[in-house]
């Protein structure tokens, strides 16, 4: 694969900067806030729940959670809840919209070390706002050549980001911490995918396991694409 | 002017379907749920209170809409509201994000007429995965050679869309019902701009005087815009 590589795409959050680590923490301050009801354990599985039922219209991204936080809060406490309970839920969100940007190990060095002999993209999925905010914040925005804000990322849209890049599948390169959406629909087209592990991933992203597949790349860290380039 | 024009753009919402009326039937239904409290008048002002302070974070959207009702409920009842009025209001939204989409008069004939002559781009701002929901619904999306889901629409986001577009100023051609985000910008790039009137305007988009420009077009409904192209 090495020298058809052209254009490398990287997913954001958990890969490029962190983000999961940040909405367990506000899902284990929302479940505190309803320990009066439920157990924790029960009020996590209750807001997923919630969460999957509502992803059709909300998509994905923190307003979205924050709503469905609210949700889950009314109908597990029987409406109950207080209105302070529903304050503290939207602080939670606002504080995830507004927290600051924490690059992943190793990120900036491998994008300076790509630049000039890659065209370099990022496709990630979540609000528009929010990640242009990121985006902005990270530092990163000079290193990418196109920023593709998704929907999705079913194979669907990797073919029509594909075709809007005018690149072959054997000359795309994905990078992503997630197998589900960086890499199974990647492969499907047979484009080349590499899975950089996140230390924690969001239940709905989870898939136990490795594709067997020519294409695919097993990386320890986002840095060791360097020695799968060379 | 007639002949230097390309690319023609078009806002969604208001221009080419109806939007402005649903939100505010929602926001009459959500302003009646807090009528023990305070006189509707009084609770629309503060739920637009509540809407231009989260703008920053929120952006433009349903979901924006929903938090900030919320937001606003528990604010004007002083933490007294039901967790039934909560779920009202997430009802209005979920009503809203499913709405089927309604293609305002002259439209599908419009776009038809200025196919193959023009290259016809789509510029709206909005949640991502509900203005592609609406995109899909409105059977327009085979006219459009881009589709540009916008997290504002300031200067420098039409200089950007230009910019991707590879289009000069000159050559460009932007149609849409607010004065405030789809026209005055575009003219301030030198480019065209025509104002469509919407029945209704948003309070955050209205803006009185029309703009005194050679490169502004007003016109009564979009397919007037056919007479000033030949």
């Amino acid at each position: 694969m090495r020298n058809k590589i052209k254009t490398i795409a990287f997913d954001a959050d958990d890969t490029l900067w962190v983000n999961e680590t940040y909405f367990q923490e506000a899902e284990r301050q929302f479940c505190a806030l309803l320990s009066a009801y439920l157990p924790a354990e029960a009020a996590a599985r209750e807001l997923f729940h919630t969460e999957m039922k509502n992803l059709a219209i909300y998509g994905y991204g923190i307003k979205g959670v924050m709503l469905s936080m609210i949700e889950t809060a009314s109908r597990v406490t029987e409406g109950k809840a207080s209105m302070q309970l529903i304050n503290k839920t939207i602080e939670l969100g606002h504080e995830l919209l507004q927290r600051p940007v924490e690059l992943l190990h190793g990120v900036a060095e491998t994008l300076e070390q790509l630049q000039g002999n890659y065209r370099l993209v990022m496709a990630t999925k979540g609000d528009l706002l929010d990640q242009e905010r990121k985006i902005k914040q990270s530092g990163l925005q000079g290193f990418f050549h196109h920023i593709e804000i998704m929907s999705n990322k079913k194979v669907e849209n990797y073919a029509r980001l594909l075709k809007y890049l005018n690149c072959a599948p054997e000359n795309f390169l994905m990078l992503g911490n997630s197998i589900k959406s960086d890499v199974l629909p990647v492969l499907e087209l047979e484009a080349f995918a590499g899975h950089v592990p996140f230390t924690t991933t969001w239940l709905h992203e989870q898939h136990d396991a490795k594709p067997e597949h020519p294409n695919f790349i097993e990386l320890a860290s986002i840095a060791d694409i360097l020695q799968h380039l060379d």
